[in-house]
């Protein structure tokens, strides 16, 4: 197999050299440009990106973390970013961490010692063990340390929203779903829900779920959620949570929308599948995901950029969950 | 950054006797043995997989090419393949393929440069692409080339099951949605449907899908079925296309499965969430995803494997939309 110790021999020039016009960092004499040219055209030569990385230090790779792939959410958003980075000359490795700290702490350092180019970290459950990473990191929804940025929806508001448009439909007896207190997002979800339900007066009852939707939790979580028939309007965590909590009800015998409101969080495909669709708040998977690769990449190119949260917008999507219905 | 190079010169030894020791391949003396692990503490060396990969031809690595990551059965498998590899110490490149042809080109491209160990191709679109691949590859579903291994579930056997439970369920008047041509796997469940509908003398009206799920294509798909209140049994290609049927069916007002029987086929998740639950044909996805890894490690190392077809066994999961309704 041809490499650059090859080429720098049959064309009589040093590797430091072939190095440099290989990757375009620097001067190459017009001599020695011609003698590389006919040489890499005799080897037949296929830059080899193992070689690349070695001498210019970016893998052009990318290790995507993220909490659970059998969320629509986060399978929608990891195919916008393996699209977006794969436009942008970039792999992606993927790394299903279950929200689990061991198992994230042991990916970085596999990250780590495939030299991958950066990190894309959602929902991280580590913070410390980033403090000696040199590899350019964006956190997704979870802070890691100050010197990381974090790109997250404006959940605290559509929290807010969801409240309001279950208010403005009616809804007086309402339960949150809230999701785990290590998901930064959601407990932004529940703080804003909670904060405009007491301008409004209104008492909310909350139940927890212990983990992001798990196929083997399908049964577990609906256990806690006790008197189901005591609430005209519900807000779940996140749309796949909504799902499951939707068979519930409505294998309790129980009318959705006409009996009970649901509301929802994220805006992923599988609240457009069920029946009644749901309404939901948006997050904006596709400007999330791009925005995400494009910063990473800033950093990897040694760009500048402002280390801040960066929070994007959310908003609501009327479905047939919420519909007012008439007698 | 310490490297095997600075680790040689360090201990003086040379670096093919600092690679054997690194990577345990051959022999090293008692003495170089002794001196390497001096060095090693002294410059607090940590293996880099690059360096490795470049001395041992083996990157540790294996692309993952995944036609959907939305339909949750490949993202199940997609995360069983990753947690199993992981666990053998592999990590994966994760590729998107979307059943298109050019995608998957451009990737075999990419991940040879990136030279990965190992490549599964699931449900490929490509044949003489992969004729001067010098890397394993295994196939999942669709066939590439006789000397490459194909692991898939007993499609067709799962599509006669099918049928066999529609039928003894009462159905009579049964509609096929079928997957596109280019599904190998679908195309078997299609055939070995049909086959047992003709032992019974049951004709079966057949509608085509375009494409497996995709977010975009909710509302396309469903507009090719007509008359949808004619039949009472539908099995349909896939549980998360048999999903968006169910939607469809309830939105028109029919109730399943007094009036219709659906079955589907994958036994993923989304089955489990609906209402009423999906009744389908398992695929061992668990099976599925650890053999595919196995075989595809045993090439990598070199062992010895059978060139053929690998056929997983399917079975009949009974829920709730075939149930027998009583009056």
């Amino acid at each position: 197999m041809s490499n650059i110790r090859e080429i720098a021999k049959k064309a009589g020039i040093s590797i430091a050299t072939v190095s440099r016009y290989l990757n375009d960092n620097g001067y190459v004499s017009e001599e020695a440009r011609k003698k590389i040219q006919v040489v890499i055209e005799e080897l037949n030569y296929t830059p080899n990106a193992l070689a690349r990385a070695m001498f210019t230090k970016n893998s052009k790779t990318i290790g995507l973390m993220i909490p659970n792939i059998s969320n629509p959410f986060f399978n929608q958003m990891a195919a916008i970013i393996e699209d977006y980075a794969k436009n942008m000359g970039y792999t992606i490795f993927l790394c299903n961490t279950d929200d689990d700290k061991e198992k994230e702490k042991n990916y970085l350092e596999v990250l780590q010692s495939h030299r991958v180019a950066g990190i894309i970290a959602s929902r991280s459950q580590c913070k410390e063990e980033y403090v000696n990473i040199d590899i350019p990191v964006i956190a997704f929804e979870n802070h890691i340390l100050d010197n990381i940025i974090t790109i997250s929806s404006d959940n605290y508001n559509g929290g807010k929203i969801a409240f309001e448009h279950l208010y403005q439909r009616g809804c007086r007896k309402i339960l949150h779903i809230k999701g785990p207190q290590c998901f930064e997002a959601t407990e932004l979800r529940y703080t804003g829900f909670l904060d405009a339900a007491k301008a409004k007066n209104i008492k909310i009852d909350i139940v927890e779920f212990q983990s992001d939707f798990q196929v083997k939790m399908l049964e577990v979580d609906k256990k806690s959620i006790k008197n189901i028939r005591d609430y005209d309007g519900i807000f779940v965590f996140n749309d796949i949570a909504a799902a499951t909590v939707m068979r519930f009800i409505k294998k309790s015998g129980i009318q959705i929308p006409q009996e009970v409101k649901i509301i929802g969080f994220d805006n992923s495909f599988i609240g457009e599948l069920l029946y009644p669709s749901l309404t939901t708040i948006s997050q904006p998977i596709e400007k999330l995901g791009t925005m995400i690769v494009q910063l990473l990449i800033k950093l990897i190119n040694g760009e500048e950029v402002l280390i801040k949260d960066y929070i994007i917008e959310t908003q609501l999507i009327e479905r047939e969950t919420t519909k007012v219905f008439k007698l």
